[in-house]
Formats: structure tokens, C-alpha cells, sequence
């Protein structure tokens, strides 16, 4: 074939990973047939659909099959009825937070839009912490944009604010990713850092998209969604999920919020971003839709939090024993990730290998996530409460 | 702001089709609340989900609300039981075609797809027969790509071949893209026709995006697949759906073929779609991928066929009319579209406020589709049959 492809593909970096985290946990597990490994690398929620959203979901069935309630093409942005309830949602969620219904897009997840919202942008200087979810970098590289990493690192808690900007990079008009309870590290922003975050980006004109699918794991007084802060619906669009609030992976559904005052030179981003959903989007499963609004019910979130506190009390025994064996963490409290420094100066594959063959425990490398994360090591809350203990306790006795 | 934002939206065209041909029904109906509008303007399916796909997602329903059944982040490319189903799916629809699992992609629609997969592309010319499906025209648009248009008129039968190609960009690799079963214009590519443009395609070293959507509806001896044609596994991307076949439209899934053959310099058109979609895309929901599954099993297969036929049903009423009145028109047999050239010399707006005030009767000017619509209209048959015969009645009386 003779039709160019898209080059820019070409400067992609094979991610080996989740493959290779893999490969050497089942290489292990045959050579050790006696030994039981405990994953505490899962990244996907475990815990099934919630009693109403399972509810949701048949009713909808029926209504599909039924020529007088059936439903053909969904609205492209997402139906009323459920981006009204994420309207109201943001209003109990976050102090002050105004989300108008028509600023809300809905989904088929976050990792979607996340990657397709290069699409109504032009070739900007792109800002992105790392370690990092990997699609912020991929989906740029893909589009063939300028990319200055800003380094998380303990020394700024791996929440870094501007001040961690490089000298090349600062002052100009950026594209700035924040995901906020982070993925890997579980950092999570507090009210001060995302101002000064928010004040950079009116000060420059860059445009802030702000990743904030772990919202639900917060506690405390941090920001659950980046419209708390002064000025954010002026310069950030905030993307969010069902996947780990509600136990949606596997369902799938998300949103974006482009809020109607961002524009450039007059053009309305929401209109771009309107047009792009038009036109190579068709809207969400009308039982999807129906699920995802069975879980901001009042009822639906009372359970979806039922299993987010039951993974955040798998993650408070995980940091129990960090802080008993004094090693240094971020997450834990307000993320289902813990994000460990590795002890004894070990790089974070060694500790990987440590882990499996000692404790047979299974982690994540932090190289994996990006070239800051050398030197430490995800540990999730995902799994079940009787295996986190086990882990726990073998932790507390070998580490 | 001062993010750039994609130029290339300023070069897009506003469509008001939908929403004027909307405006002037309601306006109509306020205005004449004692006449009943006929609306074969319909480009969505009414008739509902099978039982057979009702139940499986009944079932998928209960496996999410359950630890032991829950499903978690699907496979990005979709379950090996879809697509082994698809596979087989080919085998049955296509003579000699021959499809592996390994070469399909399950996605949320023929829409996300057609729109999406100008992202693994260079910047080519493109070629685009008019009147058309406005994706491929909008999507390329917004890529900034150099678009030709193929003349599909009364002269080709709405189905050009490569002949029709303008002089400037004949003989050039390019992205093509053809529909058949057509949207708007019915028309259906033969055996020979298609094998026309896989072997243009092999000369000039161009790529095929074939769309398929109404594969379902053709009856004779015409291809259901372009993997029926030699040397097209070597050229061509097949994209198809769920929507039109078994009344997906509001459950959403489709899918998309990218053969292991095609590539440019060595580098594979397949492995740089898997990238882009296990980037920017999380896989299809489960409970929706088991519908899918269900729809092609025998029983939701034949019952698919079911409505398939009463829409079918609908397009020979219809079909039948014209014919009685000499008026050309083509679909209708092999689609569930019938394109008819307005009589009397009317544009195809003119005809549009003709058929409302005088037969109360909608249905889509041509023009909306393409410069070369105009002096076209587009009727359809996925209304009720009792409309549709009311419809007829009036036609045969009145037009």
C-alpha cells in the first residue's frame, strides 16, 4: 500500500509493563505450585454492580424490547435525565462547583475522551506530571505534540504545582494534564495547589485538563472537582468516570466537562468539542445511560460508596504496615493506590522480583509509569479484604 | 485562552438538514393539528430488541451484580467470543470470505470507527462518492485532508467506479471511501463493480474503507462483504454494526476488519489500529457485547431477519408506488432506502414542502447529502407498516 500512515505513531514506546508483570507472576506460580501469590497489582475494581444499578440495567433490557419504549439513537451528548443528575451531583460533591447540564458530555469512559480530546486541539506545548496514566503522553505523541514532563517526586509530595514547571516550559500557553487523586501515585491536590494551578493557567492561557476519576476515594477537606476553585470554568475541562466510583469498568461510562466561558479568539471549545462527539461519536447504550443514573441516585451511591470504603479499608491496612516498617508513602487515604518508596535502594523491578519471590506479593514497578517513577512501587487496594490482610500480615513479618 | 485550538473545524459546514426538515414538520403539524404527518424520514430503526438479545442482556445483567460473574476493563479489541462470532458471521455471509478473529475490532459503533480511523492515517488525498454519509466528508475535514468528490448520479446508477474519478486525481494513492448498501442512495455495488475498485485500489496502492452498515438488507446476488472480492484483504478495512442488522442503534456496537495483509513500508495497518484503540478506547460493555453475541446466534439471527424483512416489506410498498408513477428511483430492494429523482423538475427543498403540505407525508430533501443530491429526495422504510401503507395510498392518489 502506497497511503501514508500516521508517522507520528512511530515514536511511541512499546509499554511491556502489565505483560511483563504478568509473564514473570504465571512463570512463578508454575514453578511454585504450593505458594499462594497475592495480587496487589490490580488496577480494575473487583466488587460487582451495586443492587440498584443491576435494577437499572434490567428495566432497560425490557424497555428495549418493548416497540413502545424502545430507544434508537441516544442523544450524542448524553440524555437529560443523566447529565442532569451529574449537574446535581457536582453540586453535592463540590463546594460552590456549577456544572450546567449542557456543559456535560457523556461517555463511553474516561480513557475515551482523555485520548480523543487532542482532537479539537491545535499543536501545543503540552504539560504532563510523571509518573503518569500513560494515555495523556501516548495520545499527544500520536498527534505529534511538544511535550516538556513536569517531575512528581517526594520532594513536591508527587504533587507538583507550577514552580515545577522547567525553565523552557513556563510561562507559555500549555495543554497541562492533572489527574487528581493521582494515578499511579495517589497524591491527591489540595485546595491550595490547584489554585495555584488555576491562577497559572488565567496568568498564561493554557488550558487545564483535569483527570479526576478517582474523586470518590477522597476524604478530608481536598477538592473533589477542580470547579471548586476560582476561575477553574474559565481555563479547565475536568473528565471524569463510573469506573471506580460505581464499579463501571467493565459497563462503561464517563463524561467531560467543557464549561460554555473557555474560548480562543471567540471560538467556543464546547462547540468544537460538540462537534467532534456529532461526528465521530454516536452516545452511550440507552442500559448503560439508565445504570449510570441508578448510581447517582440517592440509593445507588449510598452502595457505590459501601465498596469504595471497603477498598479504602483494604488500603489503610496496606499503609498501616508501610508505616509500621517506616517506609515512605503517598495515597492510601484518599486513593485506592499506595505508592511506596522502594527500602534498601533497590531499583523497582528488583523490588518487584523481591516481592513475588519473598512475600509472593505482586506490585506494579513504578518505572512502568514513567521515567520519575524509578525507585518506587504501586501497591492497589482492589482485591479482597481476606487476601489484602494475608498480604498485610506477611508484609509485617518479612519486610 | 490562548491554546490553539484544530483550525481545521473553521472549514467545516454547519448541517441544518435534520433540524430544518424537523422545524418545518412541527411547524406544519402546529399549524394543521387536524392532519396526521407521515414521517419516512426515519434513518433509525423502530422495531425493538429480539428476545434472544433482551435475554442476553438480562443474564450479563445479573453476571456484573455478582463477585463471582462481575466483569471488570474489557478486552480492548472486544471478547473472543464476539469476535470468533463475527468471524464465523463472515463465513456465512460472504462467499470465500474469510476473516479471523484476530483481524476484527469490537467498538461502540460504525460511527466512532468511520470517524476514528483518519487518526492512523498520513495526510492523503481522499476520495469520497457524493451523495454520501456526511462522516467521511466532516471527519477528513477536520484532519485538514484533501478531499475529491466521485460524482454518484442517474449516469453510474449511484454507484461510480473508479472512471468517475476526477482527472487531477486519478491514478494517486488515497484513502477511498465507498458504502454499499449506500446511505442515502440504496444503490448496491455488483460483483464486478466492486471488484473494479480493489483492483484500482491494488494499482494505485490506495486503501479501501468499505462501510457495510446495511449489509443485512441485501437479497440477489450481490456482495454482502468486500472480502468477497480477490486481493481485497490486501486493500480494504470493512467497518460494520450491530445497528441497522438487529436494531443496535440504542444499544450500540459494531465493529471493524483490518486485515494482517495491509501495510506500508512494512509497517501494519492492524497493529497501529490496535494501538490507537487500546489508547484512546477501553472496549465495548459487557452486557452490550453479549447482546451483540446474541444477535448472531441462529434464533436472534433469524429474528433479526424478522424485522429486516418487515422494514423490507415497507421499502416495496413504497418501491411499488414509484414504479407505478414512472419516477426513478434507486434502493429499496436491497436497502432500506429509496432514492427517488423529484418530479416535475422541482429542487429537492421544493419537493420536501410539496409532499408535506399537500400529501403529509416527510421525508429527507437530497441536497442535504451532497452537492450532487440535489434534484434527489430520500424516503425510508423503517416506520410502521400501517404509516407506511397510508403513506403509499396517498402517493398513488395524489403524486
Amino acid at each position: 500500500m502506497l497511503v501514508k500512515l500516521n508517522d507520528n505513531y512511530k515514536n511511541l514506546t512499546e509499554s511491556y509493563l502489565f505483560s511483563e508483570t504478568g509473564r514473570r507472576v504465571r512463570e512463578y506460580a508454575a514453578a511454585h505450585p504450593d505458594k499462594k501469590v497475592i495480587k496487589l497489582s490490580i488496577g480494575d475494581v473487583t466488587r460487582p454492580l451495586s443492587p440498584a444499578v443491576v435494577k437499572a440495567l434490567h428495566k432497560a433490557a425490557d424497555e428495549m424490547g418493548d416497540a413502545s419504549t424502545f430507544r434508537g439513537y441516544p442523544p450524542e451528548y448524553g440524555y437529560d435525565f443523566l447529565r442532569e443528575k451529574i449537574s446535581e451531583h457536582y453540586s453535592k460533591i463540590g463546594k460552590g462547583a456549577d456544572v450546567k447540564p449542557s456543559e456535560i458530555f457523556v461517555s463511553d469512559g474516561a480513557k475515551s475522551d482523555l485520548g480523543n480530546f487532542v482532537d479539537v486541539l491545535g499543536d501545543n506545548l503540552v504539560l504532563i506530571p510523571d509518573p503518569v496514566y500513560p494515555v495523556y503522553v501516548d495520545s499527544n505523541i500520536m498527534s505529534g505534540h511538544k511535550i516538556s514532563l513536569i517531575p512528581s517526586t517526594p520532594e513536591n509530595n508527587f504533587a507538583p504545582t507550577p514552580d515545577y514547571i522547567s525553565d523552557d516550559a513556563k510561562g507559555q500557553p500549555a495543554v497541562i494534564y492533572l489527574c487528581s487523586p493521582n494515578n499511579p501515585t495517589g497524591a491527591v491536590y489540595t485546595y491550595d495547589e490547584l489554585t495555584k494551578w488555576v491562577d497559572y493557567a488565567i496568568e498564561t492561557g493554557s488550558l487545564i485538563i483535569f483527570d479526576s476519576a478517582y474523586e470518590a476515594y477522597i476524604s478530608g477537606d481536598l477538592p473533589h472537582t477542580i470547579y471548586e476553585i476560582k476561575n477553574a470554568e474559565k481555563c479547565a475541562v475536568e473528565i471524569c468516570s463510573f469506573s471506580k466510583s460505581s464499579g463501571f469498568t467493565g459497563t462503561r461510562c464517563g463524561w467531560t466537562v467543557v464549561p460554555d466561558e473557555i474560548e480562543t479568539d471567540g471560538v467556543k471549545l464546547n462547540k468544537y468539542w460538540a462537534r467532534r462527539q456529532a461526528t465521530k461519536f454516536n452516545g452511550v447504550s440507552y442500559p448503560v445511560q439508565r445504570a449510570a443514573e441508578a448510581a447517582l441516585s440517592d440509593e445507588g451511591w449510598r452502595e457505590s460508596m459501601e465498596s469504595v470504603e471497603y477498598y479504602m479499608g483494604n488500603a489503610k491496612l496496606i499503609a498501616d504496615v508501610l508505616t509500621e516498617k517506616g517506609i515512605y508513602f503517598t495515597g492510601g487515604t484518599s486513593s485506592p493506590y499506595i505508592w511506596l518508596k522502594v527500602p534498601g535502594g533497590m531499583d523497582s523491578w528488583s523490588f518487584f522480583d523481591y516481592l513475588l519471590n519473598e512475600l509472593q506479593i505482586a506490585g506494579t514497578p513504578g518505572a512502568g509509569f514513567g521515567k520519575f517513577g524509578e525507585g518506587f512501587f504501586r501497591l492497589t487496594s482492589f482485591g479482597t479484604r481476606e487476601a489484602t490482610m494475608e498480604a498485610c500480615e506477611r508484609m509485617r513479618e518479612k519486610l
